[in-house]
């Protein structure tokens, strides 16, 4: 069992290529230099970030525990179970806990009666509807639609009945290579009124978000290959 | 008309009282550094967060415009329109343009065609979902819940029944007066092994962030009244 009080603390990263200096605050700074145990995604973009925010820690002398959407359910109980010590959970980008893996460790960790602190950090998702304009007070995030043509269509005509009906903002993406076929379905499928609002590469130099309606988007048509984007439909 | 270029700054505040120093970034600093127009929920609020971040800025040569919910669409349109320079949006607690009326002004932001940026901030529902442990791949957030008793119930027996069978997280939230109430609507309403989180005081040193059974928190009520609470069903 754990001794009391230990911590595991929901450490965001960075979504963009150099924008730590910017968008990691001195919260996230703090709790990486204290913790020598991290739960990651992927272990070369964690190492690679702790690295960035050169606070002098010897990645080498780290403790990284591999948490992927594969990882069985027994190892990271096992993990948490033998902690001695408070403990980090990193995410490939953005938050943990929110689209990734890191939530399965999260309910276990309250099992075990385990606290849990989330730190401030950036979010594609919650940037995204907070540059919309589209109504924030009321929203569902759906992840990944189906890659299915037939089943898409469906999938957005849904979308955008319960946008309209219900006042929802409603939320979602796509692996970037897919990203054009998406927004073509999007653009397709929907009434030319409709607001979309595409939000692409957010946080980096290049960052894009707009929103614009159906037949607006369709007389300009952004590339969104391989460019990070969340899609809104508002 | 405005010129090209100019921006809207979606600015996050902070959700308890000094904590700036922890949560609030560099990107924020910056953007308050160089704004002299604010868009603001709360005059207030907004004059005291600005001062508590010490950038030497004369709060007296700053331009406050009144954002509420009340705000007419026209008011908000005309001050828009006359834009010269980059502005900012500040919500009296959290990220503007979510659960806030900053949302209203970023559309009409959009139509105008100005940029508008999202910085990196606290928002309770994004960090009450983090550390919940509950299904980040879908979720969905209602805002506030029916008062009245029965709309109440009857809410709350959907999104168990969404939570469930669509495996949606549903987030909502209540006035914090009524908070108490709320909670026990909900496990007086719930099955004993739906998962509940409570997230209270978020980012406070006093915060709160337990996910329960119905079951567990019945034998153990915290007491919520007047403390801001997202709650989650997952």
């Amino acid at each position: 069992m754990n001794e009391p009080g230990i911590a595991i603390y929901m450490i965001p990263t960075i979504l963009a290529e150099d924008t730590q200096e910017r968008v990691i605050g001195p919260q996230i700074r703090e709790a990486i230099s204290r913790l020598d145990v991290f739960f990651v995604e992927n272990v070369r973009t964690a190492r690679r970030f702790i690295s960035s925010l050169k606070l002098g820690k010897v990645i080498d002398n780290l403790t990284f525990i591999e948490l992927t959407k594969d990882t069985p359910e027994s190892i990271t109980w096992e993990a948490l179970k033998n902690l001695r010590q408070d403990a980090g959970i990193i995410s490939e980008a953005g938050c943990p806990g929110v689209a990734d893996p890191g939530a399965a460790a999260v309910q276990i960790a309250h099992q075990l009666g385990l606290k849990v602190v989330p730190l401030v950090g950036p979010s594609s998702i919650l940037l995204a509807l907070m540059a919309s304009g589209t109504s924030g007070q009321s929203f569902a995030f759906h992840g990944y639609l189906p890659i299915d043509k037939a089943l898409r269509k469906k999938a957005i005509q849904t979308l955008e009945r319960d946008a309209r009906q219900k006042q929802q903002t409603q939320i979602f993406m796509e692996t970037p290579f897919r990203n054009n076929q998406l927004l073509e379905a999007v653009l397709e499928t929907c009434m030319p009124d409709t607001l979309v609002c595409i939000a692409c590469n957010v946080t980096a130099a290049d960052e894009m978000i707009k929103t614009r309606t159906v037949k607006s988007w369709k007389a300009n048509l952004p590339d969104l290959h391989k460019k990070p984007t969340i899609f809104i439909i508002g």
